[in-house]
């Protein structure tokens, strides 16, 4: 709220930090050091610049803020109790308690006002820079007056030392993503001790040599000179902007500048010392200072102001433009267009070979010529993953209008955390990687299953059939490794006509999801379309049965076809079996699987998570080691998923 | 070997070039554009600088090659061949087939001169860096004669953009690791298309920013300007050195300068015009031109000379420092020193309680005191992971002798790659942190457990029981998702007896494996010591036993005490149970696992991967969902890790 405070500036941001100590010390859990030193360059965002409606902590057009160093939360909840969010005094009593508001971390969803799960450090810092690029967008595509925001951050030493960060940074330099102003918390102490011990690099110049605009605050405490440096900061649009504010750790406690007090409870007594020392009127705990409930108060009135403005001229869109209106209605509320499934409902293959890839790019194109606000892009391989949108144009430094293919860089794991942001902003958003290389992003894909966004991942190349390219390339553990995230859907369709249903399949229920897609062409199961169409949505499903099978089949993608040769097979030599695909693993209950008959279980990939399935005897045909370079079907002939494995399995069962 | 040559450079470049792309072509599959354009700055580094006996690839005072673009790796095979390492043409022409020695992407171990396995993108650059930590390392103890080497990498574009290779060149500049001569084949394209698209940086000015000595050479073709940058590079021993060469990607050849050129063959036509172009003499296949053979008989006599001078003198040390001689030793060729585990078998603790963070500090430096080439450090994390060799050092910026706790700051995935890096250069190398964290080291953990090097990885703070940090913190799906990495020992151990028989039998066997421990304290079973110290290197063993059990409980690392309580329980209720600890389950053969037996297996994390274990009917006590914020104790109630829980769960199976 630029400009209305005549306030007792000081005073609240000692209160800010009275307040989060005396958290962490009810807790007897948590990180004082970060509050003390951070709480001036925070209440600075939020007194005078963020722009938010704490009544409407939803509100489209709201400036973001994001603590990506989130083990300093009590600053966080701290800022949103007195910038009068729904976030009462009895929550900050209960920090870091079962059930409470406010937990250890920040975590989106659970407490009004917190825009980012953070705490795994890099997270939020990259998370920013999917926000801002959402921004940008939707500032292309609705206009100045519907979509204008800033993505203010505070960043620490150690986020700046993760390689998301570094990787989310050069992106966001080369984009010009002008919207991001980051407050770099730089107090020069983590965890383990001064950052010397094992960081000395030139900061300013580091991130100037990735295009961004560097200031500098040599006194932390300075609330002016952080003001006139995010004032500086917003004026530059075409560069993101890093405020490097020095701060110390723990200001004003007895283990100021100390590793001391980044991650201990102060103990009682240092806490008063601490108060004391801020010149604190009160010892009590949670004690509050005159004037404080004003802030609040103030808040709420500017907010209402904000939003009503906003909600004019929303409403004036509804008329000037139905169309874009209800598009950007949709972002809001998260529903999806109407007839959104029109194109990949009639999608068709001929009969043949087609790779789940080549059919993914189709599905893929089908929902976002229906779906405007998809949007996403490869790490260096949209080529190979097949995930461009044919119908639109680059998002990129050069070509800044709403263009829906992001060129994200050989940049995995901050793909997935901006990929992130772009969900936490409204949108439909895709990144697409090879499958092996989801190792590299794993933590921002855990973040958007806890999250519960739409974050979809998009993996191709998905076993040993890649081939040559050798071991270091072939999958092995990684859809097993995928499928044990909580709250994460894992999609690996059998054929094309199973890529178009799991595609839709994902988009309708949304959520975290991931699409595991061949690099090789699999045959087109045309003869199954009806079951296909009708038993994707339930995980799994008899794709061709017999009646009272000896054994069941159960496939998974490009092993579904091998499944299919083997009751083939099983057939001649006079054994009646059941192939069951489980394109869906997560959204699989079992129905159809009948009693008591043996299952064998096949997919190209480490076996050891198949163990329980099923409900009788079960043996299970897959890859328990590495690959090798070769030929791809001379790889997977090499490490046994034939035909004749198949069936000499299922012949052991019986 | 510098200054041995009056070779016609540029026809043995042409000659590194048209084999690659023969290879390429042959194979039908592989990557043409990188040979073709950093032939020459791969070949100035073999021809003019590099130390290395090509008959005795493992010499330990080599200097070290890494293409960190191992999909270049043609040209990495074409060099090996022609400078005389056992790699016969008949290898070259089997590029990329099954089985044999030149697979798509390098592999060290399979492949004489192979420094390290590349692909992943970043990868090699990072592990570079832990090969440079070793080379100071080493030279600081042993001294110049023995150990001053040089590492030398090629990277490419996409390793820039890696996360890995920005924390571990921060590292690395942090640390003014001056052996570093990294050249950075700059050729502006990356797979999807121009690099412009995605990465725009100031290279340059970026890499100084970090202390790196960079140079430029404009003309990627100008051996002699990569010369004398490789020269200026070398001079410099307080920094580490970045190469900027400009290069054409796919030089020569019609696709040069574009993405076209960068993973797919040229095709016979292309391959034929490209050599024209080249002034190539003849169009056949794996042409060998005259004086080639010279290359390969030089470098073999150069090499000998090397080696002989260093055997001289590592002999000598045998006499002047016999213990240090023995310890070298050791390292080179991958013993454990006499009495090694002396101090952990003695290792002991009271009644009570302890975590097995804690329990692992005394067992790590039980052994770190006996195998003083013990070396690592954590993530900012060490004082929390408790990983720190208290009667050592640090290694880091301020004290470079022979300290080995390495300050690796906030760079999980950095730490994993110089951990193998470290392992690669003989050292027994590890790295901590959180285990949640270890999705942030996927990368460098698979590359670990694929080449099988003695790499540890410590991931502490293993369950919900990390209790107020909360779900960001929390791991629920990691031990599993370790499990499922082939070739990889994920020890989970049960109180701090087991912790150390743990530590005892990873150092033991070697090989690729981590520790996953607690943060809260656990009952040390002291009644059980002869069982453990006999059971652990099992994998699993009946703890606590009873004759005819009616059901067996199966539990890992803290939850084995839970089952203790349960079977207390249980036996109060009448029924015989007996305590399975499963401490390492890629060790566990499943044979004190009583025939028909029911089991229930206690884990704190997904249940799936579990599903198929045990003999007879099974069921799990784990958890499915993400974690909460509160105090461990409550958390882990309230995810149902209770004892009456697992009464109920046992009761079920009778």
């Amino acid at each position: 709220m630029p400009g209305t405070s005549t306030r007792n500036d000081q005073l609240l941001i000692n209160a800010l930090r009275c307040l989060s100590i005396d958290m962490v010390q009810a807790a007897n859990s948590g990180h004082p050091g970060l509050p003390l030193g951070a709480a001036p360059m925070a209440y600075t965002v939020f007194a005078r610049h963020l722009r938010f409606n704490p009544s409407r902590p939803d509100w489209f057009n709201r400036d973001r803020f994001i603590l990506s160093p989130g083990h300093g939360s009590a600053l966080l909840y701290s800022l949103l109790h007195l910038f009068g969010y729904d976030l009462p005094m009895s929550e900050l009593k209960q920090f870091r308690q079962l059930g409470s508001k406010t937990p250890g971390h920040p975590e989106v969803g659970l407490t009004p006002g917190v825009e980012c799960t953070t705490g795994p450090l890099g997270q939020g810092f990259a998370t920013g820079v999917g926000m801002a690029i959402a921004e940008r967008w939707f500032n292309n595509r609705y206009g100045n007056d519907l979509a204008d925001y800033h993505i203010y951050g505070v960043v620490s030493d150690g986020d700046l030392m993760e390689g998301v960060a570094q990787e989310a940074a050069s992106l966001a330099g080369h984009m010009g993503l002008g919207k991001i102003v980051y407050l770099y918390d730089s107090n020069d102490i983590s965890l383990d001790g001064p950052c010397h011990k094992s960081y000395s690099e030139d900061t300013e110049a580091k991130f100037e040599a990735m295009n961004w605009d560097v200031h500098v605050v040599e006194d932390g405490n300075d609330v002016d000179a952080i003001d006139a440096a995010i004032n500086a900061a917003k004026s530059n649009a075409v560069q993101p902007s890093l405020i490097i504010v020095k701060t110390e750790i723990g200001f004003g406690s007895p283990v100021a500048g100390s590793s001391k007090s980044h991650g201990a409870p102060l103990g009682a007594d240092n806490v008063i010392t601490t108060k004391k020392a801020l010149g604190w009127e009160s010892e009590e705990p949670f004690f509050v200072t005159e004037g404080f409930g004003d802030v609040a108060e103030e808040a709420l009135k500017a907010g209402e102001n904000l939003t009503n403005v906003w909600d004019e001229q929303f409403e004036s869109l509804r008329s000037s433009n139905h169309v874009l209106w209800r598009e950007l209605e949709c972002i809001i509320t998260g529903e999806l267009p109407e007839c959104w499934d029109a194109e990949i409902n009639d999608l068709s293959w001929p009969d043949g070979s087609v790779a789940t890839r080549d059919a993914g790019q189709a599905a893929l194109n089908a929902v976002a010529n229906k779906i405007p606000w998809l949007i996403g892009g490869g790490a260096d391989l949209a080529s190979s993953t097949k995930t461009i949108i044919k119908s639109s144009g680059d998002f990129d430094a050069e070509s800044q209008a709403d263009g829906r293919n992001i060129w994200f860089g050989v940049r995995e794991h901050a793909m997935g955390a901006i990929v992130n942001g772009l969900a936490l902003s409204g949108l439909r958003p895709f990144g697409s990687t090879f499958l092996v290389f989801s190792d590299y992003m794993r933590g921002a894909i855990r973040l958007a299953a806890l999250t519960a966004i739409d974050s979809m991942f998009i993996f191709t190349h998905d076993s040993v059939f890649v081939g040559e390219d050798g071991p270091t390339h072939q999958p092995i553990e990684h859809i097993s490794a995928l499928r044990l995230i909580p709250n994460l859907l894992v999609y690996r369709p059998a054929d094309a006509l199973e890529t178009a249903a799991c595609y839709q399949d994902a988009i309708a229920r949304g959520g975290a999801s991931t699409m595991v897609l061949t690099r090789q062409g699999l045959p087109v199961l045309n003869e199954f379309a009806e079951k296909i169409r009708e038993g994707v949505s339930h995980g799994g499903y008899v794709l061709s049965g017999v009646e009272s099978p000896q054994v069941c089949l159960v496939a998974t993608g490009s092993e579904v076809s091998l499944a299919l040769k083997a009751q083939k097979q099983l057939e001649a030599d006079g054994i009646k079996s059941s192939v069951i695909s489980v394109p869906c693993r997560e959204l699989f209950m079992g129905d159809c699987l009948p009693d008591g008959v043996p299952c064998v279980i096949i997919e190209a990939g480490v076996t050891q998570a198949w163990g329980g399935f099923g409900k009788g005897k079960t043996a299970s045909v897959g890859i328990d080691r590495f690959g090798e370079s070769g030929p791809g079907d001379e790889v997977y002939d090499h490490v046994n998923m034939t035909v004749d494995h198949v069936v000499e399995v299922a012949k052991s069962l019986l």
